[in-house]
């Protein structure tokens, strides 16, 4: 680890920026009057009259804003809009070497929803889909909501849908290599952030009922009971959905019986314990997703009894890396100019993801392809345009 | 000209978007720990600590937003956000050719100046500069003075600073070829808005007095007497400078024993009258700069009398062309980190431009050098950074 920060300094300063943006053919003094005053004025008076020609006569239609506010990035909480742009500018890579997305990084500044949702939405005429990335909660639920309502093109907060598109992808092949289904499988989520309750409702999306699931935050058990929660609207249902008479439970107490943890909380390790573990059903699923240090480390997990272990990180077998989903989703939408994402296309991708794996012959060591498998992106933006009819994100 | 619109659209089409975004190096396997999570987490903590080191660890250095909300592009009036993206790519790409500066177009809703302010101010963390162009007046001129005195990276305006930049650089060569002096030239100014506003502060700066000015808009001579100007500062300031006892004139009689007029009004021809010309001290300067078309026809303005005619356009001598100033401009301001780009960078870019056709021979039909002159925009970034100690652009 100290091994990757040293180089990874020494990498950023040798780029200064990992983004380099540049005309697509050479400026010079024959192209200027077209490309520039007088020439295009045409282009943008077309545009003017129909502005769906900015699709043909822009870079709109493989342009992504790769947004954040720096508000909760990565596992390093609040570090603010500045300290998040090499992450942004990460992202944004990801999105050109896999996606063939022109991604631009934009660090804004933390504000109310409301002034969150004017910025983005005051800014997104050029582009042709907007990223979100790492926005804190409960604010990244409105924000997300609101845009998805507000504008026409797609929006997306990866941390939200793009994690539990990923997750769910790794849950099918788990399923898979223990002979279990989704239909009557016992789900502990463990976090109820942007990503676990956004694999819950992707859970639900794909027929998962509500009674399969106990839903535990840093306070407890998730339920009817949880007053500190009614304003959240995305909470306040999965409270009243999955535990509806307000009962209490430990966490410890949780796990027992349970065929799959997906714990999305607080890094490790010692977050979850391996005690907890063996009080799961025979051969249980385990997902320690916190970054940097998973809940648990996944040798201890696997000596507990667990079968499948998954993490976030690319240093352990089964990494769920979200990169395995955003570039191909946003090249599937912008292909067919789907005016947003929808739990459909995650559902989709999903299960493409989770097919490309199984090609290759699944294990307990294998349940998600590397993110450089040869046609991952390409079939996971066929998947995302396949699917891509209504939009149902909400 | 119909030949030039047929080819513009016929190249925007084809190129589908002028820009591209591209890593910088390979975002492979082995990279992807370092570029991205968790290798990511240091240069992101490290500028937490250090907000500076984002000029070391990032495209900060680099980067220039180019910002429009559509409202008076070119000559085509208020066309909206959508419709300015191809201008706005286009000056993008004269950015990254003759300035090597990574330039985002981004397109922006038409709000309020508070409104304005506040999304450009809420998006600026990651820019090393902010380049405004095609705003409407009077807001411009708030927008534009509120952004300097709020950001600390060089915001400039285009439709000001620049106009006026590479207007009073053709007008330091016309003086020379004419044999005049700038002391004692009588200045007409036809045209209020963004660019004869800063022409007129440009000169002042460089020492031309108040009374060398006769400054007209379409509602007459500007003077003390304009009561519909007074909540405009900057033109409240030229009517009180100028014209302090509110004295009313036609502006044929304005034109009567100018040496210099400079129009920056509304498309011709038609718009300055050869009889007006004929009525100009010998050997007078003629600048028609409206696009897409010139006030007068610059053939009509030498055979009035005009010695030396300069326009907005390349197929006439003399073209007043931005491309010439921001490109350098602004690679001097990021060189040196300019905390904002100030009158006498302005001025020292003016000169150093005008020096770069004087030292080719000067002529009445050369007084400014072509786009692709060599070393030209190199030479502008070096004045640029050499002028930069001071941030007095207000």
């Amino acid at each position: 680890m100290d091994n990757i920060k040293e180089k990874a300094m020494k990498l950023h300063e040798e780029m200064k920026g990992k983004m380099s943006i540049k005309g697509k053919i050479s400026m010079d003094f024959e192209n200027l009057p077209l490309l520039y005053t007088p020439g295009v004025a045409e282009p943008c008076l077309e545009i003017e009259k129909n502005p769906e020609r900015a699709y043909d006569l822009t870079w709109k239609w493989n342009s992504v804003a790769v947004i954040s506010d720096g508000s909760r990035v990565l596992g390093l909480g609040d570090i603010g809009p500045k300290a998040s742009m090499p992450l942004l500018e990460g992202k944004a890579m990801i999105f050109s070497k896999f996606g063939k997305i022109d991604a631009v990084p934009i660090a804004i500044s933390q504000m109310s929803v409301d002034d969150t949702v004017k910025v983005i939405k005051s800014i997104q005429h050029g582009f042709g889909g907007i990223n979100l990335e790492d926005i804190s909660i409960p604010r990244c639920f409105d924000i997300l909501e609101r845009l998805i309502a507000e504008l026409d093109i797609p929006v997306w907060h990866d941390d939200q849908q793009g994690t539990a598109t990923i997750i769910v992808s790794a849950l099918l092949n788990a399923m898979e290599v223990t002979n279990r289904k989704l239909s009557n499988a016992n789900i502990v989520l463990m976090g109820a952030g942007a990503a676990n309750s956004s694999v819950y409702r992707l859970l639900r999306y794909a027929g998962v009922e509500a009674e399969q699931f106990k839903v535990f935050d840093k306070d407890g058990l998730l339920g009817s009971h949880r007053n500190d929660l009614t304003k959240i609207s995305v909470l306040k249902k999965i409270c009243d959905e999955t535990n509806p008479n307000g009962n209490k439970m430990e966490i410890a107490n949780g796990f027992k019986n349970a065929d799959v943890v997906i714990a999305l909380s607080k890094p490790g390790p010692g977050v979850v314990k391996p005690e907890w573990i063996k009080s799961m059903n025979k051969g249980p699923i385990v997902f320690a997703c916190a970054n940097p240090t998973p809940e648990i480390d996944p040798r201890l997990a696997k000596e507990a009894g667990a079968v499948v272990v998954a993490t976030g990180r690319s240093d352990y077998p089964n990494q769920v890396n979200n990169a395995l989903v955003f570039p191909g989703m946003f090249r599937g939408a912008l292909d067919v100019r789907a005016k947003g994402i929808s739990w459909g296309m995650a559902w989709a991708v999903a299960k493409e993801i989770a097919n490309i794996a199984k090609e290759k012959g699944l294990s307990p060591d294998y349940i998600v392809p590397r993110i450089d498998e040869k046609m991952l992106h390409e079939r996971v933006a066929k998947a995302a345009s396949a699917a891509a009819i209504d939009k149902t994100f909400s």
